[in-house]
């Protein structure tokens, strides 16, 4: 073992090192075979040694990439056996709920779900949620800036962050663990960790934002005609449910009339085809008044045909599979040579884009299975396309968001996969600007290298 | 006339500058016989111009304080005459408005009301709202992160602002007109920018993120027998209007006593006098439905004695005599030797803290007068004192900060009026990461030096 090792393992003692050979059981990518390489596997048990590694990390310019739940999209945590891997897992407590501020404190560490846990158990609600939630760690929600459900009434992972502990690569421990709403005191620089997948410093502790939890819950399952009606549909159900309205989830006809295909779905069936299904769901404070009020917006959607034809759940169970048909990725993933993006488009743009891509996908590549279905009330859209000529894919979605100020990535960030494309959504400037920042927080190129830049 | 303005002055043109001795014609500080000074003050026509500008000055080590609305609260662009000037009023257009995408591209010159008018002519909402609206500029509410009314529901300006035009000091235009809620492609270096009072870059556009306007209104005052009820009221408030609740505004019985000393108010009267008083409003989707609910809600306040006495507002005419009330600022300026805070405590802390104050303030300081008032749900106090002794003040209020995580600033920011106490709240290696920012985006030191660090 070399003498940086040895230091290493020294610092975090017998339960805190995992040596490379072992490393090699652990996945790398989320649903793959892809394993972590690495000199070693170091599972700090506190803030202070992870500052005494980077010290000493920074000193050697050893490269050292973070992982939290390995559930991440695009390859951000990805290892070569020249790096050191740090798992937060031993930092997974929760260090204190204040109720009356309404606020969350935790170690990184803590898996996404037991935070939701700990907000519900005092009545509150931590309103991030997405599929891997009993895996990803705040830790690396943070990192990537979270989205998944619930973005359009409650924002962000950023959106939901007060505060921050975050270790800088040469060591030196920022604790800014505010809890405060309204803080305007000089640079806001935990914004500079957020979204910065691990390159910019290794975050520690988290202060998080809870929000009161809502009793009512009210869900409806849509067919709508046009496109001109689901965006006439989003505006008047965010308005008309006045600040209730929590997810507005589109399924464009190729994904309904696909998963219908899977015998174990109970999806609400309809009649007829229609080119777009909407699932939108609403929480508020009142069980009784609140469904009565869901129900008349929703008849007087229909009765103004921007519905064509409607159900509403009556019970939970029928709530829970509506829910199972929009998040059925299992079956998904049973199509072939599956490239999954996830873009953001400003609605705006979205049908012109959308039509745009369906023919030059279908005119030049010829593709059997294009499925589309995403968060439209954030203007984020997932696009599945079946092909083997990735780069050629790529091409045709990627290359039409230019013009219309649309996005690469709306949710799961650059990481590996996503660099070759960065500079289609960002200017040279803003590209000089991130090296920039790059340079002056981790000038030894130790944090997560060649992430992102 | 130097040849450094004989350059910026073939830069802007006749029309865009003008000279040092006609600068002082204006008011530095908002509210004082406080003159600006300077070598000149240019009014550039567009970023083009802005970005020539900085790059001369850049190369020349020649200071710039970019001035906005001129209503901030803390000096922040308080200039000497060895300064230039810089003032976007003449960039002051909506670029475009997207009611689809819900959003408002203007320029950073652009006054805060015509911001809230141009969103509401086509049925949205800019969320931001201070009394200073109609001359506070886009740009300063920007560089500030303002607050205001309204955050317990929407959010700082922070949290609306989706994309920034920004020119960095040495002249280089960074566009990042992004109108995407969700976008995770590398750093999200806009945040940089926001709030840091125009020492990071100068703002040049901005892309705003609307909101569905909401025709329900619904307004209270209330009466409040303990702090206790106070915050068990804001929680239950805060649920059980179901994401109604927009500002919750908590008056102090010293705020109450005094501002109805004013003859031409017309407060609600409560037969007797109680610890607190709070304003609440509501708005929403329907408004038959959310008027009921309202009551509902507040008569069962009532009934379980969280509420001691209340009035809910009839007509618009009431809802605004009880604003007028909350917003007497005027009336509060009458006081002698005012020193007015503008702090944030967490709610948890916030009773121990005002009764620790109030406590020191009478017995060292003999304080004639003490008036606190605040946005609670944001934890932000307002609190102003009487004394010719602000030092000895300061100490009192600031001191007891520290301990709880309460913050100098919530919303006006540091300027140079708190600069000399920001280390209360901000720690050496965060101090250390400011700085070092800094220096990194502006090396010579030129863009409103001096202020926050």
């Amino acid at each position: 073992m070399d003498k940086l090792l040895k230091a290493l393992k020294k610092i975090v003692g017998d339960a805190g090192y995992i040596s490379g050979e072992d490393v090699a059981s652990r996945p790398a990518r989320w649903g793959t075979n892809h394993m972590h390489q690495a000199k070693a596997l170091l599972r700090p048990a506190n803030t202070q040694e992870i500052s005494e590694i980077l010290a000493l990390c920074n000193k050697n310019k050893q490269s050292v990439v973070t992982v939290g739940g390995n559930t991440g999209m695009v390859g951000g945590t990805v290892t070569s056996e020249a790096d050191i891997l740090l798992s937060l897992e031993r930092m997974n407590k929760v260090i204190e709920i204040d109720p009356v501020s309404r606020t969350l404190t935790v170690e990184a560490g803590l898996p996404l779900e037991q935070a939701q846990t700990e907000a519900s158990d005092v009545g509150l609600l931590f309103p991030i949620d997405l599929g891997a939630r009993g895996s990803a760690t705040i830790g690396g929600n943070i990192a990537t800036n979270a989205g998944g459900n619930g973005v359009i009434r409650y924002g962000m992972m950023r959106d939901l962050v007060l505060g921050l502990e975050v270790v800088l690569a040469d060591g030196t421990i920022i604790s800014s663990l505010n809890k405060l709403i309204k803080n305007n005191t000089g640079y806001d620089t935990k914004h500079l960790f957020i979204g910065a997948e691990g390159t910019l410093g290794i975050i520690t502790k988290a202060v998080l934002k809870l929000k009161p939890a809502m009793p009512s819950l009210s869900t409806a399952f849509v067919a709508v005609d046009s496109f001109d009606a689901v965006l006439a549909l989003l505006a008047r159900a965010d308005r008309e449910l006045g600040g209730k309205l929590t997810a507005f989830e589109v399924m464009w006809e190729n994904f309904y009339s696909f998963i219908k295909t899977d015998p174990t779905m109970r999806a609400p069936a309809f009649d007829d085809a229609h080119p777009y299904y909407i699932l939108l769901e609403a929480t508020g404070g009142s069980i009784d008044e609140d469904a009565d009020q869901f129900q008349r917006v929703m008849w007087s959607m229909f009765e103004e045909r921007l519905v064509t034809d409607a159900v509403i759940a009556q019970t939970m169970q029928e709530r829970d599979n509506m829910w199972a048909f929009r998040d059925n990725v299992t079956h998904l993933f049973t199509i072939e040579n599956l490239i999954g993006y996830d873009i953001s488009v400003p609605q705006s743009h979205m049908e012109a884009y959308v039509s745009s891509i369906t023919g030059e996908l279908e005119a030049k590549l010829n593709v059997p299975k294009l499925i589309i279905f995403g968060h439209l009330g954030d203007g984020n859209l997932h696009i599945l396309v079946s092909s083997d000529r990735p780069e050629d894919v790529n091409a045709i979605l990627y290359g039409a968001l230019k013009d219309i100020g649309g996005s690469i990535s709306a949710e799961h960030g650059i990481g590996l996969d996503k660099k070759a494309y960065l500079t289609t959504c960002r200017s040279d400037e803003e590209m000089a600007l991130m090296q920039s920042l790059k340079k002056t927080m981790d000038p030894n190129n130790i944090l997560n290298p060649g992430k992102i830049l």
